[in-house]
């Protein structure tokens, strides 16, 4: 096969991540020794993502959004790492492995298309790449948000990051984290857009249609410049943490036999 | 396939991780709204672990073991995990999880190794669990080392968490972990124990076997309490963060195809 | 989050693939017992997919459509096993999992593309379902394809399933498989339609753009009534098979330390 | 990292699996082109193990093991799927591969003990490795198995291979496998050590300990020579199958949001 690869480029393998020599480890040009014991690590995750550390006020929120994709009780993610810790106990990497492979376009979706929202509709995006002048105004902001509203609701779709089964009239870790933005001085145009995509949506639909956690996360994450694409990443990220605490209750607490009992049961009489 | 069932125990499905109102969250009992802002992505890991927050010096301690874990170069997980993302683009956590599923008995077994070292041969084992007077003496680790050292030379096995290829005399990731634990005042009998087995190993095989950050990582492990089987995990969760970045890199300044067509052509021409 | 489930029709949970008794299995209604010794694995997979076995000339064209995706040397998706059986060579179904995440769009994504253009273009696609009469004459799968070929050069796209890097003027595979299903008595407009497109676009563009193996089995899984979205499922049954040869090489004659070497000496001096 | 590199030898890399010119393909030195229309999936998935294609009753033995274990109902491995599936829809082979990792020691592991005993404790395996006169006598198989029940019985381990919760007192996939090997005309060693096993297990224990299927497929696996250590090779590569048969039916008539709101409502009522 070697036409394929004569005509192709010869390319240079490079990676600008790390560097070793004996006595020294670099990260994105960082003294890794040194980060050690006062870097945490949601700062270095934001390292990995920026290439550099955060800011104090940068490194509250990026923790605060990661954290709160951490944890979120048995969910399907969660039940499919169960169920492989189940047959492969031997392999706690595959089983966490399992449950990383759920975070697809339905769940962490809702924080790619809130995200999407914010960064293809607001002029600029991007922490404090604005300036007080260009700060859209919230009649500027209600106007955008009522022609997204129009739109979605044309095409029929839902605008992803609103609305919660159990989380009403608000959800409290969207109410906190938009805050949290505030509070630390963030240009709050993509929470004051999801926001007005909230009440604008909720008056036109009648129903109870809160910014919930994932619509935050995505207006918060475009505000610090995490691009939409990678809102995954951030998920992934976090819910592995939390998916190698679902296998140590597992372990320690089973509930996989039980669920898969009753299932065969069910369907075999059915 | 009934008679499967009803000769099993119906049980109960039960988890107490996570809990939800209309208006808070909990994990482990705690509240999630309180922790946004205040608790680092580290702590919560450390959170889901032990059910409970850490103290300061824990969490200084544990979110450096999990940033040594974090970013190692373009290793053979990062490199599966760019090959599966030049494949399937439309699923970064397809990619992420493809690298996770390297994290087993070869690269994280040496840090498995050290700690179940640590674990089994130390009479008590976890943070503060050791009142002055049950210390062991530096003569008493050093005899336990002796008797470990001759028992794997027999065997031809290589000690866990000892040597290093870059790295030498010795390994700097490895001497800031154990001075950190030192410094922040744990007890320190496993960073004794893996010390004793590096120095007694280099006599008696005449080669530089410096303790390696695995096998700091392992001893320090240990010292928080966290269970030889679960060390996989601080890998799994790490290098979940470390992936992305690894993904990220790739997107802008992509080595996959570059690397598969050297593979090819060289197969090839074999 | 009881409010959440109270919400939701509770639904009976059913699966119609299988059912046991103490004396007997059953697949999709078929009597397992009875098929071992008789049904080879590409029939069953038809079984899996159709809810009954093949005829015979059903299962010559499957089996061929499979066998053709099992091996297509060291790809990226071999390369990705690789690597992840060398961290976990205590997990092989990890590594091939590692493997299988790699069939995505930009691979298997080329099956789907010309499947999906014979689907929505032809007016009635599966097997046999064509009577003579509404068979499409050469004059109209002609200016169809001229179409189609206008249509994606518009949009600057690639037409799926043409053009191979190694395999010109003509994929010895692609002509195979279509043979195959015209000797078998197949109706042949999905492969009348991508032999067009194949014909035009080349004319067009004034480059050698054959039919490849995977515009060949994207025509053919139509003509067998294989759905677009699941071209990709025929990819991943067929590839799992290949991978645990290349697992099986891997073990007796090493690449991945080799390759991982050569890769980060290279980054290190970049 | 250059010292790294340094210091291991440098090594071509080699496969020998494929081999493409402009107008050829080849597979283990076999031309697909030739294969494609004459060798079905499972006489390829041969093809990819032994490196040669079966005989006519080879094919038939290996077809009938792996057919066996494509489908097994709604399994742990199977939830797992369909759980990923409906968080991950846009990557059909994510939620494969999810279902893939949870073939490890738990279920598989059974088929691997199986074969491991037939091939460790039996002087030869392999298909027809054994002349006639070196056939053990039933005596010797007897007394062999005598040993192998009293040893598992003093470490107070399960005989893996042996009982099934639903079939019995036999399991019809194992009765009618080992009967295929028998009419087949294959070595019976293996199949008469399990049955032995069986047997002598049942007496000892006062319990109903058929031959399942996993212990048939253990024992005709090594009479094939099959290693012990692909046996879970032979799992992973049909489930593939099996799996995206499972996927189908979960898109056509979905169960994984009934299954996680029962779990859901049940774990926030403990």
């Amino acid at each position: 096969m070697m036409s394929t690869t004569v005509s192709r480029t010869p390319k240079t393998i490079r990676s600008a991540m790390s560097r070793s020599t004996p006595s020294t480890v670099t990260v994105f040009g960082q003294d890794l020794v040194a980060m050690l014991g006062t870097v945490n690590l949601g700062d270095f995750a934001y390292l990995e993502l920026f290439k550099r550390l955060p800011d104090e006020r940068e490194s509250t929120l990026f923790n605060a959004l990661v954290v709160t994709l951490v944890e979120h009780g048995v969910t399907p993610s969660a039940i499919a790492a169960r169920m492989t810790y189940l047959g492969a106990p031997e392999s706690l990497q595959g089983a966490v492995a399992s449950g990383i492979l759920g975070l697809g376009n339905t769940f962490v979706g809702t924080i790619e298309g809130a995200a999407k929202i914010c960064q293809e509709r607001l002029p600029q995006s991007g922490a404090d790449r604005i300036s007080a002048d260009e700060r859209m105004s919230d009649e500027q902001i209600n106007a955008l948000a009522e022609g997204i509203v129009a739109e979605y609701s044309t095409d029929k779709r839902m605008i992803p990051g609103l609305g919660h089964p159990v989380h009403k009239p608000v959800d409290p870790r969207a109410q906190k984290l938009l805050r949290l933005g505030r509070e630390l001085g963030f240009d709050d145009s993509s929470s004051r857009l999801v926001e007005a995509l909230s009440r604008i949506a909720s008056e036109r639909s009648g129903r109870v249609l809160p910014v919930n956690a994932t619509g935050a996360i995505g207006a918060l994450a475009s505000t610090l410049g995490v691009p939409a694409h990678v809102a995954r990443g951030l998920g992934v990220m976090a819910r592995a943490i939390g998916l190698v605490g679902h296998l140590l209750e597992e372990k320690a607490d089973p509930i996989a036999t039980t669920v898969w009992n009753r299932i065969e049961a069910e369907v075999s009489e059915s």
